[in-house]
């Protein structure tokens, strides 16, 4: 897909009320994020802890002027592989809205971009079995599940993951 | 297991030839790691930014005042679960003349409780599907294989992961 309306860039704190709202539209989401206004404090300060950590990145996708898709790029200093960088993604999105358009895939073929610019040698992801149509997603782009992603909840959280 | 010889604390430079050869003594770490001394420059540089990050963190375990285990701490911001922060640990190893006593267990014990006092609401970790060992030792400590873990190579290596 070329689409020329589409860019990608860092989150800016206005962008904080529509990220929560794509990330709490969502099966899963629903149970886990709340997106009435004003935000949870919380939310802030991790947008603010993102922000000043030069080794985090929230990036968001614009379609149109308007909000499209998020994730949450990061950089991670490793001993293993001689020393390397790795990348990391978390909490990808893409607005209900817009799907079918192919925003999913371009936004992370552009952070597999910023990972190669960092010169990381691996980008990694763990996604939740129950998405099958994700797991394919990641495999098209070429991914593969090579891994177990475990998880254990240090909160007494009913939401799960 | 109660060890009064076993004690935890970051790692300082000192400690790094231990750790690659740690790391390196492994049937899939002996094809991406290189022990050789001098140690190549990107370990050391790997080293430094772990140490100047405050949200990563490089353990070891020290038994009998040997260098016994060694794992990476990652303290991570995000917008997701409400603005809350996760854990995740990678690289974990055990040196080999000092498996079966329990160390292992104990450093991610360890990491959790650290993970607790940060305020982590979730600790990750992804492991080989070649180590069905490692997938129940993880099981056996409280995290559930919910999702796959999902790679991608970005450089030209011949290693695997």
């Amino acid at each position: 897909m070329k689409d020329e309306n589409l860019l990608f860039r860092p989150a800016v704190r206005v962008d904080l009320e529509g990220i929560v709202g794509m990330l709490a539209d969502d099966n899963l989401g629903r149970t886990r994020e709340n997106p009435e206004l004003p935000l949870e404090r919380s939310y802030e300060e991790a947008f603010q802890a993102i922000h000043e950590d030069p080794n985090n990145e929230l990036i968001v996708a614009e379609a149109d002027g308007q909000l499209a898709g998020v994730l949450q790029l990061t950089f991670l200093p490793s001993i293993t592989y001689r020393g390397s960088w790795r990348a990391m993604i978390e909490g990808v999105r893409t607005a209900s809205s817009m799907r079918g358009r192919g925003i999913g895939r371009e936004l992370i073929l552009h952070s597999i971009r910023l990972a190669e610019e960092k010169g990381c040698r691996l980008i990694q992801l763990t996604t939740d079995k129950s998405r099958p149509d994700a797991i394919r997603f990641y495999e098209s782009l070429g991914f593969s599940p090579t891994h177990e992603g475990m998880k254990m909840r240090l909160d007494k959280g009913d939401g799960k993951e």
